[in-house]
């Protein structure tokens, strides 16, 4: 087989990045030629992982075409894969979130699991095909568990993101604790980002109910006032989103991993999906969501079903 | 949880119903209360294989509610689904076609392989959760997996499906050929079946490249000049379809299973698309496809391919 290119989503966070090398590692040892690539800048929290267990970021692209043959992870959606994804030959998708219009030619394999990371799923795959774990990968995977479960803490978390999060420590040999603090802290310095940079970081484009166009960014962060004390440059940064992408609802997610709450900014004609949806009363565009953190858990359907 | 329902696709085949019921039982043993269903008439070839190893058939339903939590095997289209299957909670999905039009509110766990059979995937699901085949369960699989195959002799077989169906075979203690041909010629028995019921025993109905409605149905036979014989009858009830359905092209395949060719009757605006994408002429409606027997491999692709 050719030369297979294997991806997460736009605007990567750490699973799409550790989920790819995994994936591309695994697939190296099964005897297919494997690379993984990005289809964006590296966060500081990717950075700071990648760093600590000495392992280069896969190279940038933007687009693939008819003659790559590519394997998904950590997403489905068109909108959020690679430029040119429709005319791809798709092998393999594994992942952990909804499908949506994700459409195949032919029959592919598909391996989705409502865990808290698509690494705790590749995870098994290693297993399945009784390939050893380096230490190095075990570490970027341990990584993305604690990135997209953030300690835990996230209703996303299941008992299998723990358990495998809790094997993967002991083959990197780090302390999942000490080690998983350090590593979301590195991620919530935003202090040399734009707001442009904020809404773009983890932006989201989806289509709720078929109907409205949303765009869902997320941030975390260890102080929110200190995200909100630059609270119109983001409004002029997301009313340019809305602009440009003709979005009808702009969701701005700054959420507070340490307290597990999330201060919302939203932008657009359909507002109203979330005063609705968390009955709430938006004041100057912003509302506190107590318990909210998850963006795929507790906002994507929480807005869907209220459009 | 809740009872779960397990179904196949509408038009039921023996991989539909053998994989509602090897899941129901997997589900039980795992602690879940799951009970197979079906949409459909049973096929002889079905009734063969669950009088041979004394299973009953699943019971009929025609629709879900959102009351009900369900397991989609071998099938995810919500065309070829349970009708109000969009306001059912879908628990999981395990299928071997490709994925079209399927998606969830929420993430669900979803495994596709491009096996031939969807049994040979729920046969890796028994293995991993290290649950016992019994004897008559393991008839049924393997009853599914050389109907889906043509004993073997599929395009879409894999070695996978070989390697499992011998296990199979020696759980249920039958001679894979011996038996295979046993029911795949009681299958071919189509004379008892009205023109009407034959383009309806195993119709897909299928929207290629997103514009041309069509359904696509297949007969298995040892002779397809005795088929044929009914040409008149079978068009008039193609005709039916496509004036009740609104279809732009109507595919009937009838398949020799000895000799793995079809003899194919096309009706409807669009028949152009089969001339196209097999360089044939129809003729009187019709043409023969020398080697072509797998409706998923080589013929929705093909004709996708061709709108």
């Amino acid at each position: 087989m050719e030369k297979i290119l294997v991806f997460g989503h736009k605007s990567p966070d750490t699973d799409t990045i550790a989920s790819s090398i995994a994936m591309a590692y695994l697939q190296t040892k099964l005897g297919n030629t494997a690379v993984p690539k990005r289809l964006g800048n590296i966060s500081k929290e990717t950075e700071y992982a990648l760093n600590h267990f000495k392992i280069g970021a896969p190279e940038l692209i933007s687009s693939v075409s008819e003659d790559d043959t590519v394997i998904l992870v950590d997403h489905n959606e068109p909108a959020q894969s690679a430029d040119g994804i429709a005319d791809a030959h798709v092998y393999m998708v594994v992942d952990h979130h909804r499908i949506n219009g994700f459409t195949t030619p032919e029959p592919v394999y598909y391996y989705a699991e409502p865990v808290g990371c698509t690494c705790t799923i590749i995870y098994k795959l290693f297993n399945d095909n009784n390939v050893v774990i380096p230490a190095d990968v075990a570490g970027l995977m341990l990584s993305a568990i604690i990135s997209d479960t953030l300690l835990f803490k996230s209703p996303t978390c299941t008992d299998k993101d723990r358990k495998v999060a809790e094997d993967l420590a002991k083959i990197a040999g780090v302390d999942i604790n000490t080690y998983g603090l350090a590593m979301l802290k590195a991620g919530t310095d935003l202090t040399s980002f734009s707001a442009e940079e904020l809404v773009s970081l983890d932006g989201k484009q989806v289509t709720l109910a078929d109907t409205v166009k949303a765009k869902i960014s997320q941030v975390n962060t260890a102080d929110i006032d200190d995200v909100m004390t630059r609270k119109e440059k983001i409004e002029a940064a997301m009313q340019k989103d809305i602009d440009s992408l003709g979005l009808d609802l702009d969701v701005f997610l700054i959420t507070d991993i340490i307290n597990s709450n999330s201060q919302v900014i939203v932008l657009g004609s359909r507002a109203d999906i979330v005063e609705k949806a968390y009955s709430v009363k938006l004041e100057n565009n912003t509302a506190f969501l107590p318990g909210i953190v998850s963006r795929k858990k507790q906002v994507i359907p929480v807005l869907t079903s209220n459009v």
